[in-house]
């Protein structure tokens, strides 16, 4: 099974904009690439980065420019047999997390993340189609219907938690152990407790 | 094993109280207990509701007015043998992600939910005791080391969301499929996808 990991080498994680400055969004979703690519290699199987731009990382890297939709599209469409894609902000992602997700049984697996997206996907059905816009998970479940694809879901926090945000960055903090909490670490990130309700305070 | 539930009857989710009114947090967070309740049975346990207040509910219920973090102690001192505890508003809780809490070996096995909570426990250590204030998650697996039971974690999205905030009410629309979703849509809410983020409309 090939595993293709999308990356936005350009503009990379936004939503960040609050806590982190330009080029320290771009080192940690460097950092949190590299512990993707490491739980995948824990799983046993071997990444390819998909990146919208060249990059410096330790995995074979594909560059193609478009936006990710037609990027993967382009993929599945140029592969034989089973394909996965893996979010590369997937920070919580563990060997033993993917390897539920690449062993679960299903024409398209698919592992959801928060507001009805999708993080991670394997694909066995040749004629399925991603649609990472909106209910991407809500779609992909039709999509896969539509091919006369088996879905199967597969329930896991740890690829649930995309980390866009600043209060994913808590969940890198409390259940991450990799590169990116490192990064957060040294940053001066640390968890702050407030009335009872856990946040995030940098020093 | 005994499952309990704890429940606030008096002041159910406040932090709803931007989309809900009162009468309906009451009746949405019944709903929600509802399910949890279908979900336990599901897996082959019979529930017990532990509340502040008497309750209208098919299951057992005990009153205990104190705060959730003695009343659970009270009832695991005063158990013999294992003890689960799971939240009454995990609204996606199925019977088998339940089923995978409760069949995990450990002395201390939890279902983390966001912001370091503690969203379901099964405790089979007599000497550990919970505190759900704070970073409960992260409480809970050190109190656990300290009477020097093995912790294990259970990687459920399922059982890490819990519904507290208009986002979580999305996962409800998303991925629940029991009464807390039918009582949201009978209620008019509704998915509303906006720039590609999804989002909740209430009609």
């Amino acid at each position: 099974m090939r595993v293709i990991v999308p990356f936005a080498a350009e503009t990379p994680k936004t939503r960040l904009a609050e806590v982190l400055e330009g080029e320290e969004r771009a080192a940690f979703a460097s950092a949190m690439l590299d512990d993707v690519i490491a739980a995948i290699r824990g799983a046993g199987r071997e990444p390819e980065v998909l990146s919208t731009a060249p990059i410096d990382v330790d995995a074979a890297v594909t560059v193609d420019d478009r936006r990710l939709t037609p990027a993967v599209n382009a993929t599945i469409e140029s592969s034989d047999g089973p394909l996965a894609v893996v979010m590369a902000d997937l920070a919580l992602a563990t060997a033993g997390a993917l390897r539920r997700l690449f062993e679960t049984d299903g024409g398209v697996v698919i592992a959801p993340g928060r507001g009805a997206g999708t993080n991670a996907l394997v694909v066995r059905a040749p004629d399925f189609r991603v649609d990472y816009h909106g209910t991407s998970f809500l779609d992909h479940r039709r999509g896969a219907n539509a091919v006369g694809a088996d879905v199967a879901i597969v329930d896991s926090y740890r690829l649930a938690t995309d980390v866009d945000t600043r209060a994913d960055l808590v969940e890198v903090l409390v259940h991450g152990d990799g590169r990116a909490r490192e990064w957060l670490e040294d940053a001066g990130f640390e968890l702050a407790v407030e009335r009872g309700r856990v946040g995030l305070r940098r020093r």
